[in-house]
């Protein structure tokens, strides 16, 4: 049978850059799949704001990706993902994907002793989102929790190398110290962007080599399951699209996404939500 | 003949802890005044957002404070001043004071060589607020901006000592050396609280002394004259209250006010704008 496939986006959305580690995860398994994305830059960081203003904001935000044809969504944000994937699904009327099961998914099937570190923003942390979806796959392994508010605006500002980052990475992980744990889950789409520092860092401040789950990639591979399971993919295995819009400050986007991203990603598109 | 006095409070806020500097110095200047305070914890930052959303904002945390019989509004915040000061008057009916006019009097003060640094938030910087109040009060001063978005959240963080908070400032400051200021203006009311540092890192960097003015306590000299002006004194000369209330997060509230202010705070409010 001749596969006829389903060229529509896949609109991804995060509270600021952030979620462009799920967009480059997801181009790097799914080459062939046309992307739309949406930075609220303008409202970031989302993780220290209530339930009812983050599900409010994530609302806008899929209202604005359904206007370019998507044929589902993938909530490129941990805190999103925490509280507000259900109104999503009714909002939109579409398949919603979030980074949280993926990545407690990818957290078990990585730890040998159960004891699984987590770090996020503050909103994530107090959601209980991975202990929950942790235990809901693997009764018995306990999830360590740890609030990491700077990582955000670190690298909402650009500031991906060098001595500051490496001292705040190595700040919050002094609270998992003594805490045994042999897999680090990135619990906030943000962090991949410091995951080198942060491998470093916590070699050295654990004691102990632990495994560093990224819920980005975790994601992308999940979503590639994701599509085959509703025949949604694409028929086309490369050059895939992808589209850029942001709430604000679309100049300093363009800049970090070109670092981040590897290439030149066109013109970022202002929307007002 | 006997003063009566006006022993309703002066209301005050911010976006989130900054506010406090300019609290401090109200309650050493003015220590008769009963104060009520606001921060808006919820949604810290305003720094980074778009002027509407920053006069919405603005307008919600007047009518809040506006309910516990206010005589007055400090605007505790270089970002609000810079947008939606004429708003708030208009809105409120009722005297309201910024902090960027204090703040640029005193620069224009202190200033010999007429070359003016200033840090601020994006938003600040963006706007020209203190080039235009400066070049109002001396058309020959030189104003140099520079946005510093990462020292309000750790200032929010309660990272106030060390090297986090040093290395960060060093590297804002790096855009001022060879601008030859000779003042530096702390553009925005969360600063303060990183002052021994950046005084510090000022000396270095910069070369020359350069003398820092702080909006905070410019407004607090500014407030005495304003209430004296309208005959909005309290009567009393000691002893004023302090009523704190913020939108989210009251404990890691309480405790930066607790360290920063120099004394218990009592309980802090929970307010829902």
């Amino acid at each position: 049978m001749e596969r006829s496939g389903d060229s529509r986006p896949i609109g991804v959305f995060d509270s600021g850059l952030g979620g462009l580690t799920v967009v480059r995860a997801i181009r790097e398994r799914l080459p062939g799949e046309n992307v739309v994305y949406l930075g609220d830059t303008a409202r970031v960081p989302y993780g220290t704001r209530s339930s009812e203003t983050i599900v409010r904001y994530a609302r806008a935000c899929g209202r604005s990706l359904e206007k370019h044809g998507i044929k589902m969504l993938v909530v490129a944000c941990n805190t999103v993902s925490a509280v507000a994937l259900d109104v999503l699904r009714v909002d939109l009327d579409m398949p919603v994907l979030g980074v949280i099961e993926p990545g407690a998914n990818a957290a078990v099937a990585a730890t040998r002793t159960g004891r699984i570190g987590v770090i996020g923003t503050a909103s994530t942390v107090a959601s209980g989102a991975y202990p929950r979806a942790v235990s809901a796959r693997a009764t018995k392994a306990e999830v360590v929790s740890v609030a990491a508010p700077l990582l955000v605006p670190l690298v909402e500002e650009g500031w991906l190398e060098g001595e500051v980052p490496r001292l705040v990475v190595e700040r919050y992980l002094e609270a998992l110290r003594g805490a045994s744990i042999d897999t680090l889950v990135l619990g906030c789409t943000h962090y991949p962007m410091l995951r080198a520092i942060i491998e470093q860092v916590a070699d050295r401040v654990l004691g102990t080599h632990a495994r560093v789950v990224d819920s980005a990639e975790a994601t992308a591979i999940e979503l590639e399951q994701f599509l085959a399971d509703r025949s949604l993919q694409n028929a086309r295995s490369s050059n895939g699209t992808l589209a850029l819009t942001v709430t604000d400050r679309p100049r300093s986007f363009t800049e970090v996404a070109e670092r981040f991203l590897g290439h030149a990603v066109g013109e970022v598109e202002v929307v007002d939500l």
